[in-house]
C-alpha cells in the first residue's frame, strides 16, 4: 500500500517540501533538463505530476525535498535559465498541509432532525448527566473519555529546536493529534500549559483531566519531565506517558531487536553505549534493562555515569549509576566506544566520530537518534563498519504512540507499563519489512495489532 | 429541509427518547390498534419505521418521546397486551446516541504518504514552530487556533440540575461541541476545571488558553460567572463568553423583537417585568436596555430590585438597581405584573400563577424560560391571555451560539460585544418563521448568516 517508501540519506535531512508548478515546452529531452536542473541543485524529486496540456506546452507540479531556502532559490533559478521553461507557481506545502491546522472537530451524528437535536443536546443530554452524577464510571461508555488523549505540553524541549514556549510549539501537537485520528481512532486535544513551574503544570493537568481517557507528556524538558510524569501517574487513574521517554525508547527496543537478531547476537551478552541522560536516554536505557541487556554504560556531557561520581549528578542519574554500568567504567567517550556492540545516541548532533564507530566491536549497531541531525551521518557510519545504522528519523515514535494508547483505552488500563511497551516493541521488530527495523507505519492494520498486544499486556497483568 | 416541526406541548417536556422494536401480524388495523396503544399511554410517537417483512408479520422501529421511565413501561404494557404483536427489543436513544460521545477528532488531511507525515509532523513542522516562535501572530493562519473554541465548565450551575461536578457536566459539553461542529465548523473542546475557586478557574483558564481563538464558559454558577467572564475577558485576548448568559440573552431578545412586531409595540414604550437576577437575567436586563427597552423591572426570590434596597443585594444587583426600575417599584411579585406587556422567567418552574399573567396589559407577551420546567405551563399561560408565549425549550441558545462564535472567530475579533450580540438577534429575528418567532436552527446557512452579520459588526465597531 505505501510505495513511497523510506530513503533517508536524501530526504530525511531535507525537512523543506516545495510544489514547483512550471511550464515546459514541449520537446523531447525537456523534461530530462528540468530533472537534472533540480538534480543539480541537489535536490531531491518526490513526485511528478502533469497538470494541464496544449498544443505546445505541458504544465507540470514537481514536488521536491529542500534542505533550506537556498536551495529552493537555486532550484529555481537553474529551472528558469533553461530555454522554454518557466516556473509559474511556488507552494510550501508544509505549510500549506498546517493551515487552519491539521486537526478538526466533527459530529459523529448527523443532526438532521429536532429530535436529534433533543437528545444529543436539551433536554435530552440531562438523563446521561444523571447517570454519570448517579455513578460516574458510566462517563466511560457515555462520553468521548474513551477515545479521548489529551497531548500535554508547556513548550520546553521542542523536537530540536528547544525551549521555544507553549504556542511555537502547537503545530507539534496537532500533528501528534493528526496521527492519533488516522491510525488510532483517537481524538486527542493539544492542551497548552504555560508554565515552566513544575508544581503548577502538575496541578493544572489534575484539575483538567476529567474528560481525557489518558494523558500523554510532550516536548517537557528533563529533568522535570521524570517528576511530572510520575507524579502525574501517581495522582491519576488514567495512564500518563512522556512520549519523548517511552515512544522513543520503545521504538528503539524494537529496532534493536531487529538489529541484534540480524547481527546474530543475544541480549544477555551485548554491550550498550547510551549517549544522552536527557528524558529519552533514561527510559531506553530502562527498557533495555527491561528487555535483558546486562552491560549498558550511559554517558551524558560531563562523561560516564558511575557508582561514585560527583559531578553533575541528579537523582535520576544516581538512580542510573545504580543500574548499568556494571564494571563501573570510568572511560572516556572516545575509549568507552572500543569494543561495544551497540551504540544509542540521543544527545547532540555530531558528537561522535568515524574513528570511535571502528574501534567497535566486529559488525557494530549504531542508532544516532538525535535530532534534527544525528550524532554522526549515518552514511559516514556505514563507511566506519556500521553493520546496522537507523538514525531519529528513522526511528519515529509516531510508530508506537498511536497503538500504545488505542491499547491502554481499550483495555481501560490505568497506566501504561513497561510490559506494555515491551509488547508494543515486540510486535513492531515481529512486523519489521526487510531491510528496515520496523513496519511500514502507514499500515493501520499494525497499529491495531499493537494495541491488541498491548491491550492484552495489560489485562494479563491484572490477573497476576 | 426540516420536516420535523417543533411541537412544544408534547415533545418538549418529554425529554425521554426510545425506539420500540416490535413485531406485528400482518393484519389490516393492526397497526392502528399498536399506536393507539402507545397513544393511551400518552406517550407520543415521533417516527415509524418497517425494518422487515415477513408473510405474515413485519417488524417495526417505532421511535417515541416519554416523560418518564414510567410512561415507556405502561407504553410497553399496553403493546404486548395486544394478540399478535411483540415488543422485541428497546434501544433508549439518547444513551446510544451519547455512546462513546457526540464529537471526535479527525485529521483534515489524509495521511497516505512518507511524505504526508513528515509535513504533518517531523522533520517538516519544525519550520512551522519557527514561523511562529519568530512572529506569534502566525499561529493564527498555521495552526487550528482560528477555528477552535473551549467550552469551559465547573459544573457548578449544570442545565436544570444545579451542582453537579464536572465529570457529569460533560455530555452537555460534548453536545454543545457537536452542534458547533454541525453548524459553524468549529472545533470545540470540553475543557472540565475541578474547583469552586474563583481565582483558581481563572487562572488554569488563562494558563491553558494558547490553543484556543475563543472561550465559551458554561454551566458556572451565578454571581461567581460575572467576575469570572469579566476578568478573563480582561486578561485574555480573546473572546470570552458566558453562554447562560449571553447565549440566552441574544435568543430571548430575538424572540422579543418579533414579539413586539406582531404585538404591534415599540420598544422604548414596553414594560418588561424579569424574574430572576441570575446570569441569564441580568444579561437579559442589559441586552433589553441596549435594545432599547426603558422600563424593567428585575425580581430575584427576595423581591423587586429598587434603589435604596438592601437586604440580600450584590455588586450586581446593586448593579441593576441603578439601570433598571424607572420608577423604583417596591411592588410584590404579584402586584408587579399588574399592567405589564413583558414577563420573562429565567428563575424556578411554577413560580407564577394564571391570575399573574391576567393582571398583565392587553395581549401580554410570556416567556417562562426556566428549565426543565417554565414559571408558568405555556398552554396555562396561553389560557390566561397571554398573546405569545415562548418557552426555555423553543428559545434555545443554540440558536445564536455557533454563528456569535462563528462570526467572532471569522473577524478574528477579541471580544464579543453587545453589538455583537444584537445583530445576531435582529438577525434571528428577521429570518424567524411564522407563526414561530425563531428560524429553523437545523438550517446551516441561517447560522452561516449570523456569522457574517456577526463579524460584519466587530469590523464596523473597529472602524470607529
Amino acid at each position: 500500500m505505501n510505495t513511497n517508501k523510506i530513503s533517508w540519506q536524501d530526504r530525511y535531512h531535507a525537512p523543506e517540501v516545495y510544489c514547483i508548478k512550471c511550464e515546459i515546452i514541449d520537446k523531447p529531452g525537456k523534461l530530462g533538463e528540468v530533472v537534472s536542473a533540480i538534480g543539480k541543485a541537489g535536490v531531491n524529486i518526490d513526485t511528478l505530476d502533469t497538470i494541464e496540456v496544449s498544443k505546445t506546452h505541458k504544465v507540470r507540479n514537481i514536488r521536491v525535498f529542500c534542505k533550506n531556502k537556498q536551495q529552493l532559490s537555486d532550484t529555481l533559478s537553474n529551472i528558469n535559465a533553461l530555454d522554454g521553461v518557466k516556473v509559474l507557481d511556488t507552494i510550501d506545502e508544509v505549510v500549506e498541509i498546517h493551515n487552519r491546522g491539521p486537526i478538526k472537530t466533527v459530529s459523529r451524528v448527523n443532526i438532521n432532525s429536532i429530535t436529534d437535536l433533543r437528545m444529543i443536546y436539551t433536554p435530552g443530554v440531562a438523563s446521561i448527566c444523571q447517570k454519570i452524577e448517579a455513578d460516574p464510571k458510566t462517563a466511560w461508555p457515555l462520553t468521548g473519555i474513551c477515545d479521548r488523549v489529551a497531548i500535554v505540553t508547556n513548550g520546553t524541549a521542542v523536537l530540536g529546536l528547544g525551549d521555544i514556549g507553549v504556542l511555537p510549539s502547537l503545530p507539534v501537537m496537532e500533528g501528534k493529534a493528526a496521527i492519533f485520528a488516522e491510525f488510532a481512532n483517537i481524538s486527542a486535544v493539544p492542551v497548552l500549559i504555560d508554565t515552566k513551574d513544575t508544581d503548577t503544570l502538575i496541578d493544572t493537568v489534575i484539575r483538567t483531566a476529567g474528560s481525557y481517557g489518558a494523558i500523554q507528556l510532550e516536548d517537557i524538558a528533563a529533568p522535570e519531565c521524570f517528576e511530572i510524569e510520575k507524579r502525574l501517574q501517581d495522582a491519576l487513574d488514567i495512564p500518563v506517558m512522556h512520549d519523548d521517554q517511552h515512544g522513543t525508547a520503545t521504538v528503539a527496543l524494537a529496532a534493536l531487536i531487529g538489529a541484534l537478531k540480524r547481527t546474530g547476537r543475544k541480549p544477555e551478552t551485548t554491550t550498550v553505549l547510551i549517549l544522552g541522560a536527557g528524558a529519552a536516554g533514561v527510559a531506553i536505557t530502562k527498557i533495555l534493562l527491561t528487555y535483558g541487556i546486562k552491560d549498558i554504560v550511559v554517558y551524558d556531557s560531563f562523561g560516564p555515569i558511575y557508582r561514585g561520581r560527583t559531578e553533575k549528578m541528579n537523582q535520576i542519574k544516581n538512580e542510573l549509576a545504580e543500574i548499568t554500568n556494571p564494571n563501573n567504567v570510568r572511560l572516556s567517550l572516545a575509549e568507552g566506544f572500543a569494543g561495544r556492540d551497540v551504540f544509542i545516541g540521543v544527545s547532540r548532533p555530531k558528537t561522535v566520530t568515524a574513528e570511535m564507530v571502528k574501534s567497535m566491536a566486529k559488525d557494530p549497531i549504531v542508532f544516532p537518534m538525535s535530532n534534527p541531525v544525528g550524532e554522526i551521518d549515518s552514511l559516514e557510519a556505514l563507511n566506519a563498519g556500521a553493520a546496522i545504522v537507523a538514525d531519529g528519523r528513522m526511528l519515529n515514535n509516531a510508530q508506537a504512540y498511536p497503538g500504545l494508547f488505542r491499547g491502554a483505552l481499550d483495555a481501560h488500563a490505568t497506566d501504561i507499563t513497561p510490559a506494555m511497551q515491551l509488547a508494543c516493541a515486540y510486535k513492531l521488530a515481529e512486523k519489521a519489512i526487510e531491510p528496515l527495523l520496523l513496519p511500514d507505519m502507514l499500515d493501520r492494520g499494525i497499529h491495531q495489532e499493537i494495541a491488541d498486544a498491548v491491550a492484552e499486556t495489560w489485562r494479563k497483568e491484572q490477573q497476576k
